[in-house]
């Protein structure tokens, strides 16, 4: 098996919150939707994300389950942007279209700046200065300064 | 914001036992690990996956379940394949390497073919045939005939 994602699915109470939020919220296109039950957006070269009616979800992924106000659920998605400054701003973005902070910017032990927020369902969003992280031309990823 | 994840972490209960299966099982290269903490593995170009000590995780993402018999995450990673035949064979191979099968392969009302695995953690890979996908060179994705 290869290690390639090509879809990352998220479970959502109610897709038409989250479609507020990813579509009318940051603006990004979405690549294929059903309203109320799915919609897809691009999120990296050859992948995309979807958000996904939960109850429906069960139908493939069988018995899962969803925040319900108790601990989140343990998953964040990335961002890693070129500077602390673009880490704020980010963060600013998102808490304007909807978004809650979870973890206020600041420096960290790894020599670089991240902070933390959730999109309406709870999931984690971490936005990340890793002057150690680099992305060559051909997509390849390297993290920390020997890469 | 760009709608670009860098990086998609999943909080774990054993990171050894995610090491297993993810590096030995499935034979994916690790571009970073702390023994027992972390480990990253590229999953799409300028894109890593983060498995994480889930305890860990919590000092960035607040209070965080996990898996503990109960219902599974609402998360899947998907990837698409290029025949019903890659589904069968990917999943068998993934089985092979210790995952359990949620929900076995079959042709979808989608006009698909896929079917459902869970890792260690219980995450579910979502293992696709789907004739209207398609990525183009230059990585866009396209959903449907009319894509």
């Amino acid at each position: 098996m290869r290690p390639h994602v090509t879809a990352l699915t998220l479970g959502v109470r109610d897709v038409a919150a989250a479609r507020r939020f990813y579509i009318d919220g940051l603006g990004w296109d979405p690549l294929f939707e059903q309203a109320g039950e799915i919609f897809f957006v691009q999120i990296a070269q050859g992948q995309m994300l979807g958000l996904w009616n939960v109850v429906s979800m069960r139908s493939e992924y069988g018995d899962v389950g969803h925040n319900d106000g108790g601990p989140a659920i343990p998953v964040s998605l990335g961002q890693n942007v070129a500077s602390p400054g673009d880490v704020d701003d980010l963060i600013a973005e998102a808490l304007a279209a909807g978004a809650t902070l979870v973890s206020a910017a600041r420096s960290q032990p790894w020599d670089g700046y991240s902070g933390c927020f959730a999109d309406p369902d709870g999931y984690r969003w971490d936005i990340v200065y890793n002057p150690g992280f680099r992305i060559d031309d051909d997509g390849a990823v390297h993290l920390g300064a020997a890469g």
